[in-house]
């Protein structure tokens, strides 16, 4: 399994994956779930998947075949697309497609399935954090929810839903991205380091903080023991 | 949905269940999901079920009717049977024949399904705690896991991660299940309020004590908003 969030914050976008892919528990490998498409100043697009990754790798490879396109459209590349919305529709088009090919190979009990956060920015637009479907259609962050999730998301809730706000800082926020992995990561074995982390500020339109955090990683580690002994803490502390 | 977590501890049970139920979202109802059976200093069982409310009323009707049944016996009255193991068999073979007898009668689309947890003691043996799959196999809590959860799970998992162990004194292990529970409720809306708890103290062989908490509890909201303050305290000290 996975785990990747995204957050849409007034400063700017946190995203974070895991990188662990199993087929089975006892054939586990580490794969990239985070990928960048960047005209620095012009264009970032960050997209993480969670899934098959038969579907999501080739879903990735004609994106960026259709981005290298000599006859490349506004309606074909995402790097051409006229807005981010746009670009949530072509990557939900071509995820859809290639689900249904895959899904048409295999039995139906099994069904590859996918699906993805796209964030990012294009000059003069606003930020954007849109999750994708497997069918390929797609929801949006609001202020109101300012998060979106895929994967095993429901170990690393809570914390999000206490802390993440619009206005909660992009220090706050990489803390809070990282302390919803760890609570997955020590709840469920399919979610694993390394870890993928980044960062787009504001009107930059290029990722701002690029950061591979390798299992031992001794600030990710000092983090998780402080997280640790906060809730012990915290826990010891309240009367019932 | 549901959210039913059962500990088994040095010193006794503790287990704690929600009551919401729901057909579609704009079709909610309140509905014990923990029951009782109780000769008191002789044998204690309490069950909490997930799931399909068909699957679980039939399957606790039946088990009911089983105990005063004049003619139950050791194989069929779990009031009766020689050990909690059997006790398990019991409960999981009526959940399985009443699971498959409604999955008939329904498209396999939709298929009913509950799965449920049986924790107890009977005199001169353990205390036991169980968790029962629809198909009616089961898996037990042991030293390393001492605590079984059904329903929407997740949420609730870390806190109990991270805090429960066999050593854990009752009134702690208390509190760790009401703020899995209270991180439940504030992420997931098919959650909710009021609660069942209940404390089966070891070889007591009864129900030591039981407490439903209704919304607006003021003990639960407290201790609620001091986890929140004590999570919100903790995330700002930690440094990254």
């Amino acid at each position: 399994m996975t785990y990747c969030v995204g957050l849409l914050l007034n400063d700017g976008i946190v995203c974070l994956s895991d990188t662990r892919t199993n087929a089975g528990l006892d054939n586990i490998s580490t794969y990239r779930k985070m990928f960048s498409f960047e005209e620095p100043g012009e264009r970032v697009i960050v997209i993480m998947t969670a899934g098959s990754l038969s579907v999501s790798q080739t879903t990735l490879a004609e994106l960026r075949e259709a981005i290298e396109d000599p006859e490349a459209t506004p309606e074909t590349s995402i790097m051409l697309a006229p807005t981010m919305l746009k670009v949530a529709e072509i990557v939900g088009d071509r995820l859809a497609a290639v689900r249904a090919e895959i899904d048409d190979k295999m039995s139906a009990a099994q069904g590859a399935s996918c699906s993805m956060i796209v964030a990012g920015q294009r000059k003069g637009g606003a930020m954007r954090l849109f999750l994708i479907y497997p069918e390929g259609n797609f929801i949006e962050a609001t202020e109101d929810t300012p998060f979106l999730q895929i994967g095993e998301h429901k170990y690393g809730k809570p914390i999000l839903d206490r802390v993440v706000r619009p206005e909660t800082t992009l220090a706050d926020a990489q803390k809070a991205v990282l302390l919803s992995m760890d609570s997955t990561l020590r709840s469920n074995l399919s979610v694993g380091m390394p870890l993928d982390l980044c960062v787009i500020e504001t009107d930059a339109c290029r990722v701002t903080m690029r950061r591979r955090i390798e299992a031992g990683d001794p600030q990710f580690r000092d983090m998780s023991d402080a997280w640790s002994n906060a809730l012990r803490d915290g826990f010891g502390k309240i009367m019932i």
